[in-house]
């Protein structure tokens, strides 16, 4: 005996999320049973609009409903930088700051050899492309500090410079509230490297 | 700036799953926006489908597509036994030891004061109703072995016994292949408890 077709379709379709696995994709599917109907349906409505709905901006990457993305028909933005960044949430988290006024570049992943993420599967041809528009001064290189965004970081930075383009990296650190008694080796290390008179 | 509203309102849909908070919902959301089509496709059908096609059974409260369901429909099932679990994924966990012939009934939730679960709550009232039929001999008590799955099992005894129905409740003790050093204290009460000679 099997559970009845639709929970074990819905079982399915929850264990292709990723981190979700039978035991929690069942509870999840159990859960779905008893949401309130309006809310199982607006669920089904925003997971079809976020396929339909959604693409990627021909120019920076970013996800958005019209391309060219929001910030990329900014006027007002200023066009001599370029923040690249991981993924499309980084360019959210960047917006928060509220202090950034250029553009975006979202390579929609990073080099990962182990996974198989090659420069062909990144948005860095679109980049470059941009780079002959001599308005841009500056990249900022905004990949994660993690052994794959840092070697993304490098692998761009060796593409551009010779461009006579400025390229330049987030700084590394003491995340500001934290105490030094926790932070990592690396970071320790990092932070003495990139210290600053005062 | 915000999330393009189809992100925003999906990251708000899988906020409403249990225990999966605005991080991991947005983790999800953009993991689904690239998920392939088909995949996304099914998951709304199935959600969808989940609501639409599935009912409780009005006899012993599973889940089911048609009603009543296929373990109540079945005539070669013993009749003279109800096993009484909480959830219907209780019921697939039975099913799948192939060993109980009997019936089910399907309390869908546990007595909890605490979240204000009471008996008018759960279908014990449906299950008193099909106790009324004289070929009802046995009703064994299988809801989980906490605080409030014993709590259900002592209720529905003291209501069920006066009939003069025979109620039984499955043994605890250790678990199959579990090493004594690492059972609890309460376990092994009952498992002390519960011995056989051999």
């Amino acid at each position: 005996m099997q559970y009845p077709e639709p929970v074990a379709k819905l079982i399915d379709s929850y264990m292709k999320l990723p981190g979700i696995g039978v035991k929690t994709a069942s509870r999840l599917a159990f859960f779905t049973l008893d949401m309130r109907d309006e809310d199982v349906n607006a669920f089904a409505k925003s997971l079809i609009s976020v396929k339909r709905d959604l693409h990627y901006c021909s120019i920076c990457g970013n996800i958005t409903e019209e391309d060219p993305c929001e910030i990329c028909r900014d006027k007002t933005r200023d066009r001599s930088t370029i923040l690249v960044v991981e993924e499309p949430k980084d360019v959210m988290a960047m917006e928060k700051m509220r202090e950034y006024k250029g553009l975006y570049h979202v390579l929609n992943g990073v080099l990962s050899p182990m996974e198989g993420t090659g420069p062909d599967d990144l948005t860095i041809a679109a980049l470059i492309q941009r780079l002959h528009d001599e308005t841009v001064k500056e990249v900022i290189i905004a990949t994660n500090a993690t052994t794959e965004g840092e070697a993304t970081a490098m692998y761009l930075s060796r593409l551009i410079k010779p461009a006579g383009i400025k390229v330049t990296r987030l700084a590394h650190g003491l995340a500001v509230g934290s105490d030094i008694e926790y932070a990592d080796e690396v970071t320790l290390l990092k932070a003495v490297e990139g210290r600053r008179e005062i």
